[in-house]
């Protein structure tokens, strides 16, 4: 085994999931994530865990919903039975840690969209119960997720190797840092201008917002590995701003998308590809019109894009806003934030010829933070 | 899909489960069963039933143990954690399903014996849980399954299709009927004259004794698919059998046992291979050198021997008795039967040469049942 697998399980354990011996923890292993499975097993019997394996298989999900679809109608109904057996293990769980990793990433494709809905409607009260635990997403290097990258199964390995197998001491420790500048920061304005790009000139409101320190750890209240990005929740925007880095949106491509925002509110905006995606996102509803994230990069260990938001918005060098849903950690006891539907996250490219401020004062210049060598005035 | 998969799926669900709509089934995945566990999903979304899926994977639970093993003395004790959420599930469960098939038949080869006593031990409530639902054990053919056959991958297929595939509603009839013989009966004989081979007349009593229609149904109190088999629990054997076919206990192969009763008890036995494991067997305590079972095999699609007990007993043309410990299914409410820590089942040809008579009425001569074309007196 590529000792590495070992080392991923080994931070997945004891730094992002915490665990102690006695905790009751449940894997769920992907398809194609059975090495990082073998490797978590043995971290958590030497930790004095007990483990209980659950299948993440997304082939066999999609055959049970088209085999229920195919049935809806007669005579049993259309519904979804009481799932109350996954109720009751997620229940018992103090840890839930979710091996992703699959064979095929449009393995549900032709699933019915009604289906899916009224599946996870059936299954909100495991849901919570799962979210109840300690849980840490993360996946292990496959050759459909390498494709999804648009990367060679080894260079793709090495790509996730490098994001995970950080020293997230010394990170959450820089992360801290920015954390405290939003905390006490009142307005945040990011100014970019280059001349193969739309311009980019946006302010926006953060007081009496918290920042959350997402540090890949259940101890920073942060669940996916990898992470590094702290993230706030902003609003009153004014101004406009590009999103250069390629997203998808509900299995469309979205290119190049810009906003303008008046009085927080999304007053005009254009796509060269994927218009439609993003007009029909920021029809859902009014909360959809208005951010409900800024997020800040800071893993330097991922150094592309790989069409993964689990990955492209931890980037370095990068900036992300989110249209819709404000974190309930980042918002003061009682106040609701903005609400909606949906949360969909844009990711900007800072590298160059851009500043960040907070309260008229530079935090990142060109990609590099002002506690960085390299940082000029 | 080859077909036979999916038939595969609806014989496990229909015949074996009778799942019914809102059932809490779960289904356990061995690494190489994936097709078997595609199907099984698919047939218990079109009954409506509830799906949790686990993972049988015999590599994650090897590393598992052997981490404890290494860890084991070290301040958190030697013990395992309460295995809470496999309880928990197990006692939400109406159907459990277990998918055999996995990579290799020796993946827990060097986990140590009493690493696997005490992991065994501290799981006992779950072991409980599970055997109180309606749970059905079965195989998908595996390379790894085919190995140990020794047969080629496309033929051991054909086999264990043309084992589980069977008209299961009429061998349960034609079960019922040696049932019914076994049921009335007060003494069995086995008499067997070959040339090749020493001879066996050996007679036990079964008045009193209820036989098992094994017919591969919880509805029959028969969890194994395929399954194919009467068996009752004899007593007070005397005289002597020859057993012929090749069998595994322990890892050790054994070959060619020969044993002999004196007042229910074996009082000699010899193997020409394998004769240190099987006096280990017959010294584990008093019950062990008693009969535990004797048992009919009746399932024709079962053609040869496999080194497999979950097949070879079921074999059409064989009678199999088991040392050890009795089924309580076969005993008269409040007596105890044979009792002992083991059940080993040990396999005779019956095909050539051979009668089996109950209270002197010939019921199976070479290989042929009294029902059956070919019966000559």
């Amino acid at each position: 085994m590529d000792e590495r697998v070992r080392e991923h399980a080994e931070v997945l354990v004891d730094w992002s999931a915490r665990v102690d011996p006695g905790d009751r923890v449940v894997v769920s292993v992907a398809e194609d994530a059975h090495d990082l499975g073998v490797a978590v097993a043995e971290a958590l019997g030497e930790r004095g865990a007990a483990v209980t394996t659950l299948y993440g298989s997304e082939e066999m999900t999609r055959a049970y919903l088209k085999a229920h679809e195919d049935a809806a109608g007669d005579a049993r109904g259309d519904g979804f039975p009481d799932p109350a057996v996954d109720r009751a293990l997620f229940e018992a769980a103090d840890v839930y840690l979710r091996l992703g990793g699959g064979r095929n990433t449009a393995g549900t494709a032709d699933v019915d969209g009604d289906t899916r809905r009224s599946y996870a409607k059936a299954r909100q009260a495991v849901r919570e119960a799962r979210m109840a635990t300690d849980w840490v997403s993360t996946v292990h290097p496959t050759r459909s997720l390498a494709q999804q990258a648009g990367m060679a199964y080894e260079e793709y390995r090495d790509f996730v190797y490098d994001a995970v197998l950080r020293d997230w001491e010394a990170l959450a420790g820089e992360m801290a840092e920015m954390k405290r500048i939003l905390d006490a920061g009142e307005e945040v304005r990011i100014h970019t201008e280059r001349e193969d790009a739309p311009d980019t000139d946006l302010t926006m409101s953060i007081a009496g917002r918290t920042a959350v320190n997402s540090a890949a750890s259940v101890a920073y209240d942060s669940h996916n590995l990898p992470s590094g990005e702290v993230f706030t929740a902003p609003y009153d925007a004014e101004g406009e701003i590009f999103f250069d880095v390629p997203m998808t949106i509900d299995s469309t491509r979205v290119r190049n998308v810009r906003l303008v925002f008046e009085e927080g509110e999304v007053v005009d905006f254009s796509a060269e590809a994927g218009e439609d995606a993003l007009a029909s996102v920021l029809e859902t509803d009014p909360g959809a019109r208005r951010l409900g994230e800024l997020g800040i990069g800071m893993n330097r260990g991922i150094d592309r894009f790989t069409d993964s938001i689990l990955f492209d918005e931890k980037m370095g060098d990068t900036v992300h806003l989110a249209v819709g849903r404000a974190y309930d950690a980042c918002l003061p006891d009682g106040e609701p934030g903005n609400d909606s539907a949906v949360h969909v996250d844009m990711i900007s490219d800072v590298s160059a010829d851009s500043i960040l401020t907070v309260d008229g004062e530079v935090v990142q210049r060109d990609g590099t933070f002002r506690w960085e060598d390299g940082f000029g005035n």
